[in-house]
């Protein structure tokens, strides 16, 4: 069955982002802090182009990140390029001519655009009917493997809130945002259990990975 | 120089106890959950009159708890009974004749009661003056040693966001509690860095300690 995976990082008072979200701050004002355990892989790094980097307990986490999927969802705001109509040059991603997806890319806004196909066999498709109908359309495009859920915060919340995460890994920063987007806001209802799938400690950051049951 | 250590148990979703919090569910209604961990160990059943158990990578955290810890500061709902004056049979604590402390323990609350001397040099202090002024009394008491802040999660948020708390230890449970009181409520100002001290991955939970920088 395709599973939904959710991967979001996010700080020890529960934020994924800083207060001052916006295209230059794309975790908000202070907020890249949260990324820096992965800028400093070799792994990622080479996987976006870029020299250098160390192996540690948290390679694992980028080289299974793509394992068995087979198309990605994000939000507007991690595709990124800022709100509103998208205009006559409009934003690629932040991940250059040929992003490391290598699948389709479910894009939500709600601003219509013709889907764009990058190189090495990344498609971004723009949905404009809201988080069911991308996952249903990623779904479709995965062809039986799971669906990839990166964020950003607020759609991450917003899947986990309407129940249709499957697995979830999320990476604790020790940092105290103080405020910004919550992961996980008033989810109400009766106690829920997860299952604790794995719990990887790495330098300065923890990856724990939930199952709901 | 004493420290100030926390240890808290927390939900996935951030919260130290379910709404519902009474004399009767001490972590709300359903919130028993975040406590199935320690209940297992036999280090925790032994310290506490209990048989059975099992030594598992949980058992560490059960055996350094007390570690160099002259005194402890506690919540009144920590501490139990109900609200309101003490009355004239008043509550003992959760603990028994001869409670796991063996040292003062300063019991906030705003209802004046005398010392109680229990079995084996835990004697229980009653403070009406605030979070402060019971920090100032048990760092004086634990004579060099540190001082433990065991929770409930109201004290542990307040001393957290008057930033008196030196040492973290913050077991995360597998479990979505949906809501009640969370540890870590909108404490404002800046990112602030924590130091990631230990990540112990446990049978069901993880257990994280961090310093602040």
């Amino acid at each position: 069955m395709s599973r939904l995976r959710l991967r979001m990082m996010m700080s020890v008072d529960g934020y994924t982002s800083a207060p001052g979200q916006s295209a230059e701050n794309p975790f908000g004002v202070g907020g890249m802090v949260l990324t820096e355990w992965v800028f400093a892989l070799r792994a990622f790094r080479e996987e976006h182009g870029m020299e250098g980097g160390e192996d540690n307990a948290s390679t694992q986490i980028i080289e299974q990140h793509f394992e068995n999927i087979g198309a990605s969802v994000m939000g507007r705001n991690m595709f990124g390029g800022g709100p509103g109509p998208w205009g006559d040059d409009p934003w690629m991603g932040f991940w250059g001519d040929n992003p490391p997806y290598h699948h389709p890319v479910f894009v939500l806004t709600h601003h219509p655009r013709e889907s764009v196909e990058m190189e090495g066999g990344t498609t971004f498709h723009f949905v404009t009917d809201g988080l069911e109908s991308a996952l249903a359309q990623a779904r479709e495009a995965a062809g039986g493997q799971d669906v990839s859920l990166g964020g950003g915060g607020t759609t991450a919340r917003a899947a986990i809130a309407a129940g249709l995460v499957d697995d979830m890994l999320i990476t604790i920063v020790p940092v105290f945002l103080g405020g910004g987007t919550r992961l996980f806001e008033d989810l109400g209802g009766a106690p829920r259990r997860l299952e604790q799938v794995e719990s990887i400690a790495a330098p300065d950051v923890t990856h724990l990975r939930f199952r709901f049951l």
